[in-house]
């Protein structure tokens, strides 16, 4: 994903129409109407579900006590303007991915992903029991927003190439789109990083402006069609192996809410980020099987290439320490991130090793 | 886990409670009360954890109108009275393993775990967007409940042994304890197997009357105190890949609830699965940490010992292929199992061993 896919549809328009449509939160009759701005198209499959079901499941719950409003992408504000629109109090809350928001503070790319970082699991791990949740909040409140977890597309592939990747000197001079953290790792392994918006990528693939993207994974991709102008795909990416979702609502409008409604936008976002990563699981899977009988060949990135990722990561890495909140999420980030994933691979994944082996996948 | 481990403590005090207790659901000024009866002591943790809070969610964003009063194991009825109490209308909810009522029917195993089935997330994937629920909900009408998944101990251990398991020969006439189609299978193997209510385990197994035994993973196995008795821990276990915990409604009451009301009901049970499985999975991880730090040897089973165990698994499943319903929702489950897989194993788990593998774990 990117900050900017959105951009070239939605921006201008949604600009425009947020300055007649500045509003204060409205009450009447002890009911209370939020409105959400979303970074996702209407429709959107996955990204603007997700919205969608956390906004349905605080209607469904608050028995019209409590209503969400949602403004897609350009209806209200443009994709990537929500953090300011909710920080500034122009809307109640946002749907987006954290990370789009990195140069507002670098560490909110911990709540999307990061290379080398958290799986889903892992993230969910660490987000409800391993202190995350309470860090997202910390960081939030920094900005005047609090912000819950509410939605996963699992981990994003590693992308489409012109070309198989056999080693890291394969990369070198490659015209790659990537954005955020891990675009920075593969600038440091001598590829020309490219930040296409979504529309521009099937165009700049087609024409060979550019020999390879990441995008999000099957189900996404396929629906872009980019199995018709690149043969060859690398499922698993170091680059964001979980991509978080997070509902914020602004702080004042949170704190203003009663205990019953903050609840309901609590309880709602957990249950839209189980339901949209079963979703991205359960969808990948049909269409990475209709990818590879269409003739796309399917691949992982040998270990050479993988050494090249890991090495430039921790350079990316490096440039944030010097942020003390930074470094302080990381060190707790990565302690659970070890804590939780050994016990993962000796149980649920050693397990799953066996089966496939035993029954045949 | 096992449907009686418990009944020592909790059950014959619980049926004396239940008799004085019987009453209708409560109705007052709109409000409204509902009593979950559990299969879990109270403050057991994990298990009872997810109970409370299931009904903790539901209770936060009700606003006082629906109201769940939770009675635990022995407090109304037995441990594993709480499915007859709730198809008979004595109490209007239970949570529990829906693999405790495979004598009620078979296909209840589905919705917590079965032998080299799901894991938790391949079950999440099913159940939120493969019909899983919908079948759940199938399968429940027939007793007269309404049914959610609402939380999940992720996989289970291999369990407790005192010597080392090499072979499938190791296994023959070792009496262990396991519960449920995994037990069957062993005892295909040779297995004396015991199925001894959870209280007696620890004593067993000191005294030599057994020789290992399987509970259900680190944090609660560790509560228990096995690393005391038995120095050989096998993490990943063939039995139990997934122990899904679910919410079931007398279908009576529910139909009577408001649609909010319903959804309340729906939308705290998935938080509280995925709450709940994190939990799991970051306790499991500091407890196995400090089990080996303590001198338990912590192993997997050889690939010779997984076969043996797949191929009893078969064994077990061809008994129940002549119910037509089991063996609808089997194939489901099967299809969704082997769809799902095949993505997670490419994403996520082939970019877990790689990290692992550059960033040293």
């Amino acid at each position: 994903m990117d900050r900017r896919s959105f951009l070239t549809k939605t921006a201008l328009g949604g600009t425009a129409a947020a300055a007649s449509t500045l509003a204060a939160p409205a009450y009447a009759e002890g009911k209370r109407t939020l409105t959400m701005v979303t970074s996702w198209p209407r429709g959107f499959a996955g990204l603007a579900d997700a919205a969608d079901k956390t906004a349905e499941n605080i209607n469904a719950i608050s028995d019209g006590k409590l209503t969400v409003d949602v403004k897609h992408a350009g209806e209200l504000v443009g994709a990537f303007e929500v953090f300011d629109a909710v920080t500034a109090g122009q809307a109640d809350m946002y749907h987006a991915a954290d990370y789009y928001f990195v140069n507002q503070h670098p560490a909110f790319a911990f709540f999307t992903g990061v290379p080398f970082g958290m799986t889903a699991t892992e993230q969910n791990n660490w987000y409800y029991h391993g202190g995350g949740m309470e860090r997202h909040h910390e960081l939030g409140e920094i900005f005047g927003i609090k912000s819950f977890l509410a939605g996963n597309t699992g981990a994003q592939a590693g992308g489409w190439f012109s070309k198989e990747i056999n080693g890291p000197e394969d990369l070198q001079g490659l015209k790659f789109r990537m954005p955020g953290l891990g675009g920075k790792a593969l600038g440091h392994l001598g590829v020309s990083v490219q930040n296409l918006p979504g529309g521009e990528i099937y165009q700049a693939l087609a024409s060979g402006a550019i020999d390879g993207t990441e995008w999000v994974g099957p189900w996404s991709d396929e629906k872009v069609g980019f199995q018709e102008i690149a043969k060859f795909y690398y499922t698993a990416g170091f680059h964001e192996p979980s991509a978080g979702l997070s509902a914020a609502v602004n702080l004042d409008v949170f704190n203003d809410l009663t205990p019953t409604q903050q609840s309901a936008i609590e309880i709602s976002a957990g249950h839209a980020n189980v339901w949209n990563l079963s979703q991205y699981l359960m969808n990948n899977a049909d269409a990475l099987s209709r990818l590879a009988s269409g003739g796309v060949k399917v691949l992982e990135f040998p270990d050479s290439v993988w050494d090249a990722f890991g090495g430039a990561s921790q350079q990316v890495y490096d440039e944030f320490m010097g942020d003390e909140l930074f470094k302080s999420i990381y060190d707790d980030y990565v302690a659970s991130m070890r804590s939780s994933s050994g016990w993962i691979s000796q149980s649920s994944e050693a397990y799953r090793a066996q089966r496939d082996r035993v029954m045949g996948g």
